[in-house]
């Protein structure tokens, strides 16, 4: 029986919650670490690259939750066996990657600064990362990312479209991605009603 | 007969450099396109996510080159068929990218921010990312990075630390790879040696 520990901090989103999601749904035990960010600063140098999420498997630590994503997808029947409909599982994937480092280079930043910096990135990136996005839900027919089969790619959309809809990141407004993208905001709540993803959040503790 | 048109700068570096190499030793025809600065700056608002490489296949336009390297990598042998081969492939690439990613952030830094920011770079996330990833070399018996088998992992790593090694990146030591981990400036030269490598670089025009 493998043993798999997934660490991250303590929020029930960011990198850490689509691989979260994928496990659960897939019915894949897993022990969900949950660090303080004063854990973090105590942990971090034993991390592979100084940072979570960290997923241990039998004790040994590797990283990437993408990767980690379509490795326990292919067990779960939760990423694509065809080739193209995985390459567009993972175009979605990464891509959102791509969006969450151009949002994570505006952390630390205060006032003046910030206020540029977040106005840059709605225009620079998140507008037309979301057009992207909203075109490739419509191309493989509006339901979810790689067709009919509800698939990673899905849950990695809606974390990280909840993410922009929490109303959490000051100058991202709350209402962005209902006014430049809609459908992405309903392929949000169609994911939240899964099945598996309403009955993990129900009986979260 | 499928047409793939690949559009990057004009460098044989980057984020392009490990799917022409990948397309060429793999024997898929495509067009490499190269463009300048001056034209990036007129054609990025037709490209999906305002930023190339973008691989058009038949005509539409695609991302994430990661993504496209395992879908080609596929078909051609250079992306390994057993899933936690695949999952160690991915790590190494998605490393690679997350680097790429704190690298270019420090662009168009200027004098004493350009070296503060470099020399944070170098200390925060290039050594461990290289102690990591020359760790991941070992554990995979240190010939390539999924074990006996060349795949686009090893192009992935090899076109990256070529461009760490250049000396190009102001305040990063052309020997930095070299003096932290000297097993992946021996297995890039290893992929440089490789035959279709070497016969691409041989032939460019």
């Amino acid at each position: 029986m493998t043993e798999v520990n997934l660490t991250y901090f303590d929020t029930d989103g960011g990198r850490a919650e689509p691989l979260r999601l994928l496990l659960h749904i897939g019915g894949i035990e897993f022990t969900d670490t949950r660090i303080s960010f004063t854990d973090f600063g105590k942990l971090r140098g034993n991390y592979p690259l100084k940072a979570v999420p960290v997923v241990e498997i039998d004790g040994v630590s590797y990283t990437q939750t993408n990767a980690m994503c379509r490795y326990f997808g292919k067990q779960t029947g939760l990423y694509p066996s065809d080739p193209w409909q995985g390459y567009l599982c993972d175009e979605i994937m990464e891509t959102v990657e791509d969006a969450i480092h151009f949002i994570v280079r505006t952390f630390g930043l205060k006032d003046d600064a910030l206020l540029q910096a977040r106005q840059k990135l709605v225009d620079d990136r998140l507008v037309p990362y979301l057009k992207m996005l909203a075109e490739r839900l419509d191309q493989a027919g509006g339901v979810y990312f790689t067709g009919t089969d509800f698939s990673v790619a899905d849950l990695k959309m809606f974390v990280w479209i909840q993410g922009l809809r929490s109303g959490k990141l000051e100058h991202i407004p709350a209402d962005l991605v209902a006014s430049v993208a809609p459908t992405l905001a309903e392929h949000a709540d169609r994911v939240a009603a899964h099945s598996g993803v309403a009955g993990y959040y129900a009986n979260r503790d």
